[in-house]
C-alpha cells in the first residue's frame, strides 16, 4: 500500500458506499492521509440488537503517523456520528464549519472527549494545510446549515468532493451554493469529482427549501382553530426556522419536543443559525396555559422511530401530550426507504385518536437531482468522476450521468468500500483493498458482537431454544439427574406439556444409547442429543429451535 | 349476541381492518351466517419466526350450526389463504367463480381436504341461497381475473360488498365491471355499501391494465438484443398474458419460474384464462438452447421476497439462471409498503452484476382510486357506508369520500375487527364484540405461539442469553458443581473471557449469600442470581440479555 506513485493520489472509501450512512473516506498522498467525514450507520434489519454501526478504521490505525486530520463536510449523523468512537482510537484534529463543529462538540462532550480533541472552525473560502494537502471549504446548500464541499489540492492534482448538497437559489439561511467557485476550480482543472448520488435517479431540479415554508404558512392559515403538531428532522434547522416564522406570524407559541430536536435547536440557536423572536418559545409544561389554537409543537419522530416523541404521543405513552380530536399533525418529511410501515403505523394511530394528519407535499429533498448534478459537471468539467453517497443503483445512475456529461466511460469508476483507487493524470485504477467492514456497537460494547453472535440471535429470534440439562457421575459416567428441559421462545409450554415429555423421552433414548456404548466424550454426547432431538422436533413441528445440551458432572 | 332484531342484519369483520390481509367478514341474520372471504396475513416485523397469521374464528365455531357457507370474492392470498386452516375447524361449503375456485382447490389438495369440502362454482349474475340470504355475484375488475362483487339480499335489506376492485374499461381478459348492475341495485335501494378502501387516498382514476401492456411492448421493442427478465405478481394472470403476447410478437420463447408463478399460470391456463400460443412456453432447462435475445423469463420476486426466484438469481444462488451483463430486468410491480428496502437490495445486486433494471411506470394498481369510488357511490347511492379493506388511514379517507358523496356523516362507520354492527333501515350501531385476534401459524403449529413466546423471541433477538447452571446437594443444599455459564447471542466469547469470569464471581457471590442465609427456595435463589447478574451486566455492558438460572439437585 505504501508503494509511492508520485503522480497519483489515493482515494480509499472506508464506508458509505454499499450501506447508507457511515460516510468516511481517506485521501492519501505520500506521507499524508486526510480523512473526510466520520459517520455512523443505523443497523440493517438483520443486525439484531445492534445499536449502531461505525467504520472499521484498521487502515488508519496502522498508518496513524501519516493521518493529518479529519475534515467534515456537514453535521448529519451519517457524517459525524462515529467521531467520538473513532477519536478514542485515533486522536485526529477536526476541521469543520461553525454549526457542524457545534454539533460535533455536543458529541465529544457526551463522551468526555472535548478536552483531548484538537478542533478548528473553518470559514467558507478558507484553506487549511494538512501535510501534502491543502483543503478549501466551499459553500453549498443542504438540509442542514453550514454544509461544505471540499477542494482538495494535492501534488497529483485537484479533487473536488461535493459532500451532500443541493442547489438552492433561495436558501432560508445564509448564501446560496458558491457556484462561481465551482466554475473557477473547473477553469483551473479538476482532476476528479466526487459528487453526491442520492438523487441521481431523480429527474429535474430539487426544489428550494423556501417552497416548504410557503406550504407550512398555508397550513397555518388553513388550520387557525386547531392545535398544530409538526414532525420533522431534528437537524433541519431551516425547516424549524420556517415553522417558527409561521408560528410567530399567526400568534402561536412554540414548544420543542424530543431530545435530539432540543439539543440541535439549542446549539443552532446559540450559534446564531436560528432566529427565535422573544417570548415565542415556551416550555412543554406551559402548554396547558395556552388555548390549543395558540400553540404549535415541533417534534422528532417524522420517520416513525419507535421511541421518538411523536410515536410516543401516537401510542398514548407520552407523559405530557395526548392527542385530542381536532389536532392537526403535519409530517414535514418523507419516509426514508424502510421506514414506510413505521410511519404509516404512527399515522394510523394518530388518526384513530381523531387527529387530522397531513402527509404529502410538505417536504423537499436536501440532495441534488439530475439536472443539478449536470450543472456541477458543467462547471467543474472533471477528468474523472467517482460517484459517492448512495446505494449501488444511485451510483450507477450517477455514473451514466457523468458519461452523458462528457466524461469518458473509462474515466468513471463506481467504487466499493475498501477499494484503493489511484488517481493521477495518467492513472485511474483500483490498486488494492483495505479492511472496511462496519463495526457493531451494542450497548457499551464496540466490536464484541460479530457474525457468530448475530447468527445465534437470528436463530433464537425465529424458533427460540431448548436447553437440555444432564448431570453425570464423574467416575461412572452414569446419569445422576435429568434430563431436564427448559424452553424459551419455542412454544407456549402449557399447550405443549406432552411435547416436552416426548422430548425428554427422545433425549433419554439418545443418552442411554451413548452411555451403553461407553461414549464418554461430552462433545459426542451433546451432538447425539442435538441430532436426535432436532430431527424429532422437525418431524413433529416443522421448526428448528436452537438446542443447547448442557452436561454437568458431580 | 343472539338477541334478534328482525329489522337488522349483523356485519362482523373477523379480520382485515387494522392489519393488511386476513380478510374475513361474517354477515348474520337470524339463524343464518354467511362468511365472506377467508384470507391470511403475512407476519408483521415484530412477529418473530411466525410464518402466517390466520383469523380467529371462535365466533363461527360457537355458532357452527348457523354457518351456511363461505363466499369468496377473488383468488388472492389475503382472501383465500386461510381456507384450508379454517375448513379443518369449520367445514363450510365454498362458493366462488371458476378461476378463484381453481386456486382454492390447489390449496385444498395440498392440505388433503379436497374430498371433504363441498364446493360450488358460481357464474356472474347467478344467485345462491344461503339460509335467510340470497347472494348474487357481480362482475368486477381487479389485478386477478374472475373477481366478483357481492349483492347480499337479506330480510333487512340489500348489502353490496365490492370485494377488491378497479374499474377497467378495457380489461385484458373478459368483460369490464358490470356498472349497469351496480346502477340497477342502486335504483332498487342499497342499504349498505362495503367498498374497497386501498386507494381511497389516491386522487383520480386507476389506469387500465392495458396501459401496462403497451409499456411492456415498448420495452420489448427497445431491448431486442438483450435477454429480458420480468418479475411480477404470480396471480396477475392478465399481466402475464400481456408479457406472453409481446414475447410472441417479438419471437421470444417464454420461461416461467418460481413455484407460485408456475402453479397459478398452469391453473389459469387449464381453465382457459390464459391464451398461450403453441411452442411459446419452454422449460427452464431448454433456455440454454436459445440465444439470449430470443427468450423472456417471467418470474416471482417482484417484492424482493427472500427466497423468491428473482432474489435467488440476484444473489447468485439460483441453480439454473445467472445474470449476465446486458440482461434487462423489468419489475412490473410496485413495492408494497414495507418491502421497499428488500426490493432495492435486489435491484442493487442485479445492477452490480451488470443487469439494466427498469423499475418505474411498469405497473398499474388493481384498486379503485377516489374518482372510481365516487362512481360506485353515484351508482349505488347507499344509505350506509362501511369502508373495508385498508389501514385506518385509508378507511378514514374513504369515510370522508362517502360523506362528500352525500352519505350523512352518522351513516358512515369505520369498524374495528371484532365489532358487531347492526344495520337496518332504522339501525346503524355497534352492538357488541367477538374475539377476532389473529392466530399465529409457525411450522405445523397453529395457535401454539402466543405473546409470551414472541416476547421471549424478541428479548433473545436483541441481547441473547446467559444460562447459569448450578448443582446443589439434595440434603445439605450445598453447591456441588457450577456455577457454569453458557451464553448464546450475547458477546463473542473469545473476546469476553474476563467478562464471563466476572459473571461467575457475581453468581457465586449471590449463591453464597443465599446458602449462608439458608435460602432453600429455588425460586428465590434464581431471582437473586437474575437480579444481581442482571444489574452487573447492565452496568458493565449496558445490555440486558435473558438470564436463565437452572438448578439441578443430586
Amino acid at each position: 500500500m505504501n508503494k509511492q506513485n508520485k503522480e497519483a493520489v489515493k482515494i480509499i472509501p472506508l464506508g458509505g458506499l454499499e450501506q447508507i450512512g457511515m460516510n468516511i473516506t481517506a485521501i492519501e498522498y505520500g506521507d499524508s492521509i486526510v480523512v473526510i467525514d466520520c459517520g455512523l450507520a443505523f443497523p440493517e434489519d438483520d443486525m439484531l440488537g445492534i445499536d449502531l454501526v461505525i467504520p472499521d478504521v484498521t487502515y488508519l490505525k496502522e498508518n496513524f503517523d501519516r493521518v493529518k486530520g479529519l475534515v467534515i463536510t456537514h453535521g448529519h449523523e451519517d457524517h459525524i456520528g462515529a467521531i467520538p468512537y473513532i477519536e478514542k482510537e485515533i486522536n485526529m484534529p477536526i476541521y469543520a464549519t461553525k454549526l457542524t463543529m457545534g454539533l460535533i462538540e455536543n458529541k465529544l462532550k457526551e463522551h468526555n472527549l472535548l478536552g483531548n480533541t484538537r478542533r478548528k472552525v473553518v470559514r467558507y473560502g478558507q484553506n487549511i494545510n494538512l501535510g501534502q494537502f491543502r483543503i478549501e471549504f466551499i459553500k453549498t446548500n443542504h438540509s442542514i446549515a453550514d454544509s461544505a464541499a471540499l477542494a482538495i489540492y494535492s501534488p497529483a492534482g485537484l479533487l473536488v468532493h461535493t459532500g451532500d448538497f443541493k442547489i438552492d437559489y433561495t436558501p432560508v439561511f445564509g448564501e446560496m451554493i458558491d457556484l462561481q467557485r465551482f466554475a473557477e476550480l473547473g477553469k483551473k482543472g479538476v482532476l476528479a469529482l466526487m459528487a453526491d448520488s442520492t438523487n441521481a435517479d431523480k429527474e429535474g431540479f430539487t426544489q428550494s427549501e423556501k417552497t416548504v415554508g410557503r406550504t407550512i404558512d398555508n397550513l397555518f392559515n388553513d388550520n387557525q382553530n386547531h392545535r398544530i403538531i409538526i414532525a420533522t428532522f431534528a437537524s433541519n434547522v431551516d425547516r424549524v426556522q420556517q415553522i417558527i416564522n409561521s408560528a410567530y406570524k399567526y400568534g402561536r407559541k412554540v414548544v420543542i419536543e424530543g431530545r435530539s430536536m432540543v439539543n440541535i435547536i439549542s446549539t443552532a440557536s446559540e450559534l446564531g443559525y436560528l432566529n427565535i423572536p422573544d417570548y415565542t418559545l415556551i416550555d412543554i409544561s406551559e402548554m396547558k396555559n395556552y388555548p390549543d389554537e395558540k400553540v404549535v409543537l415541533i417534534t422528532t419522530g417524522s420517520q416513525g422511530e419507535n421511541m421518538a416523541a411523536l410515536s410516543r404521543i401516537a401510542a398514548s405513552i407520552h407523559n405530557k401530550i395526548a392527542i385530542k380530536p381536532g389536532d392537526v399533525v403535519i409530517f414535514s418529511s418523507h419516509p426514508i426507504p424502510g421506514n414506510e410501515k413505521a410511519v404509516f403505523k404512527v399515522i394510523n394511530e394518530l388518526e384513530m385518536k381523531g387527529a387530522h394528519v397531513i402527509f404529502e407535499d410538505t417536504h423537499v429533498s436536501g440532495h441534488a437531482c439530475r439536472e443539478d448534478l449536470k450543472l456541477i459537471y458543467a462547471l467543474t468539467k472533471p477528468k474523472y468522476a467517482i460517484p459517492v453517497h448512495g446505494e449501488y443503483r444511485h451510483l450507477k445512475k450517477h455514473a451514466e450521468l457523468a458519461v452523458e456529461m462528457g466524461v469518458p466511460k473509462e474515466n468513471v469508476k463506481i467504487m466499493t468500500t475498501g477499494d484503493v483507487l489511484e488517481v493521477g493524470e495518467n492513472t485511474f485504477d483500483i490498486v488494492g483493498r483495505v479492511p472496511a467492514q462496519g463495526v457493531f456497537v451494542d450497548g457499551l460494547g464496540v466490536g464484541d458482537v460479530g457474525n457468530i453472535v448475530l447468527r445465534d440471535r437470528q436463530l433464537l429470534s425465529q424458533n427460540g431454544l431448548l436447553i437440555i440439562v444432564v448431570t453425570l457421575d464423574k467416575y461412572s459416567n452414569q446419569l445422576i439427574a435429568g434430563p431436564d428441559i427448559v424452553s424459551r421462545g419455542f412454544v407456549y409450554v402449557r399447550e405443549s406439556e406432552t411435547l416436552m415429555e416426548d422430548c425428554r423421552i427422545v433425549v433419554q433414548g439418545a443418552l442411554d444409547r451413548c452411555l451403553r456404548r461407553n461414549v464418554s466424550d461430552w462433545g459426542k454426547i451433546k451432538a447425539t442429543i442435538k441430532d436426535e432431538l432436532g430431527e424429532f422436533l422437525w418431524k413433529r413441528t416443522k421448526r428448528s429451535p436452537m438446542i443447547l445440551p448442557i452436561i454437568t458432572e458431580v
